[in-house]
């Protein structure tokens, strides 16, 4: 079963807005195990809508239109595929009769152009959910299908999941469930991790299931993420399991945490764990670090606090190494933590690159360590906090 | 000149990935003057990404393929585009050195598939921008042309600006400018704007030239696009400038800063011309303020530092107004700076909105305000921050 996904609105083109709609029916699709081999947008006209439905149900089982629902003229969606059934359209009473009583409950005056999104192609079925004043359609084509819902994401999503996913299931007599997992990882290039996976990656080619693929997250790392394919969700758990340990023996400590553990919350995880609090200086990072680690402890139970500024960076007459250890000192004995943090530059290279000086103070020494990083400032500085984590991370996995 | 946006990447249709790219090549080529009436996303598929280019080229003058210029074995643009030109590849000599220069001056080890990032279809060429290890390419195909930039965002921005839109305007043969400015503002709301300006929408509307739209961005607050078109850049910045100065009349304080002017780059620039710095008490914003004040202002000219830790929001007896106050004063005079910043949070009320009371402390009194947040934990904080530095920029503007 492939289903293609068409965004719908000329200001998806004009980039006016990201299309985070056919992301999330993509993600949608793949987690129920329907294949989605095209995603398109186009713009609020009539020829080329066309052109691109007909497109999908030509190389796809069914076709989901995202977009031009909506009340106004520009809003033809409902029309092109009337036109590609080859259907009139008919005004559902029972629909124009909830869209006027949406607008009478909310105090507005409706306009009769409202009243278009009460018009359903002939053959067509609205959707039961109807969060808004627009209902989504099931068309059936022959024997493929054409779903439209609407461009608001609240809208959609509800379709999608309500509608859309169930019948493209029934559909595809579809029995399997499908789940991932995603490791997420550090300090290791994508051509590293794939020379590393490659003989673990020749045999799932043969095996087909569980599937493993990369996702360069840029600071967040490179998640490697795990697909599999079972009779019930327990046997899929299994799976997944048994892949991540696989996976996890071969990467070892580049693998940081799972699913949504960022590094913040793993590094602030293990100093919980351990009952260590923490206080970072930052004068190469600026309070980059501080946002992270505040957001991901908003009760501040390990995030003791920071100091920002020039001084923050230690005694510019000690070399780097020596500047970031004295700065982490300094600032866990001036936030009264168990752990300080600190990252200082060193001078650049001819190339452009930057040596950063990452030091942890703590009770039983401090752990210094040197990584090169990209000159150019914002990028620098974004390196510079994500390593100081993994530097704290390796130090506490000690 | 119609062209076409071929985003490339399994990840981007399985939705791990939103695919901002196309957006923002979408509103680069919409400023260009160069229509875009279809934007695809295709996975890492030889046969797939084949049939888009072709039906690309076929409805479209000029194609761009964004992504799947990697080093890895998924990454096949360069191999499809070779393939629809009907030509062998060679291996640049200059590419696959710097290459190599970049891997060892990162200390990094270079795998053999990073040399595949070298190899470039027979009669394309590359572009002269490179920043990361991926060249950009412009293949030409008959009349018509494919440009295959990387799908890591800031590469992608440059060899885009630098080359693709210079040579499609050149294909066009181009005549007229079209330039555009922003105007940023804060403190309107959509609806707001549409009304005020709502008379010089419908002077503009018969005029045709220059044009205006609105676009709401979060907590960069809503952007007035103007769009003016003229025979040379003279007589185009001259129409800016004129529309320019006929808003800000209606708009006033409300306009912010023009095109890239963020609110800290603004009020860093209202610090300088006064000869001022800056500390900031970060109890409530956890470091989000210095880090953006820091990244805006990396010479530390007059960013002095920042607090960062439950007590920088001062004595919690105090009333919030009084305790901001109280933090703000405390900030400017431990950093010896000649303006002192603080937000502090008040108790969350009935419908979940919270009062946030902002202060900056300066030579000649102390002004505080109150403002009422979004109650949701990250975007208080956001809130909070741009809701500071405005303060800030109207007790400097005063």
């Amino acid at each position: 079963m492939h289903c293609e996904v068409i965004a719908i609105g000329t200001e998806l083109l004009l980039g006016l807005i990201v299309d985070g709609n056919s992301a999330w029916i993509g993600e949608q699709l793949a987690l129920a195990g329907i294949d989605c081999y095209f995603q398109v947008k186009v713009g609020d006209n009539f020829q080329r809508i066309e052109s691109a439905i007909r497109q999908g149900l030509q190389r796809s089982d069914a076709v989901i239109c995202c977009g031009g629902l909506g009340p106004t003229q520009d809003d033809i969606t409902r029309d092109v595929i009337a036109h590609v059934m080859g259907v009139e359209m008919r005004r559902d009473a029972a629909i124009a009769d909830r869209i006027a009583k949406m607008f009478a409950s909310r105090g507005r005056v409706m306009s009769q152009n409202n009243l278009r999104q009460a018009d359903v192609p002939i053959g067509a079925r609205p959707m039961a959910q109807m969060p808004g004043t627009a209902p989504g359609l099931v068309c059936p084509i022959g024997d493929k299908v054409v779903y439209a819902v609407p461009g608001v994401p609240h809208e959609m999503r509800e379709m999608v999941a309500g509608t859309v996913l169930p019948d493209l299931q029934r559909r595809a007599g579809q029995a399997a469930v499908i789940t991932s997992r995603v490791l997420r990882t550090w300090g290791m290039s994508e051509s590293g991790l794939a020379e590393a996976l490659a003989p673990r990656v020749e045999e799932l080619d043969r095996l087909k299931n569980p599937t493993i693929a990369y996702q360069a997250s840029g600071i967040e790392g490179i998640k490697v993420r795990i697909v599999a394919k079972a009779d019930d969700t327990a046997t899929a758990q299994r799976v997944l399991d048994r892949e991540e340990a696989l996976l996890r023996a071969v990467l070892g400590e580049v693998v940081f945490g799972t699913d949504e553990e960022t590094m913040e919350l793993v590094v602030l995880g293990l100093l919980q764990k351990k009952g260590l609090t923490l206080a970072v200086a930052e004068g190469l990072t600026g309070g980059l670090l501080s946002s992270r680690i505040s957001a991901a402890d908003p009760g501040l139970v390990c995030f003791k606090g920071a100091r920002i500024g020039p001084e923050a960076g230690g005694d510019r007459r000690l070399p780097p190494r020596e500047r970031a250890i004295a700065a982490a000192a300094s600032v866990r004995s001036e936030h009264g933590a168990s752990v300080g943090l600190a990252a200082v530059a060193g001078e650049r290279e001819a190339q452009g690159a930057v040596p950063v000086a990452l030091a942890a103070a703590l009770d039983g020494g401090e752990h210094g360590q040197t990584v090169l990083l990209p000159g150019d400032r914002h990028r620098l500085r974004d390196f510079a906090v994500i390593n100081l984590l993994d530097h704290l991370r390796k130090v506490l996995a000690a």
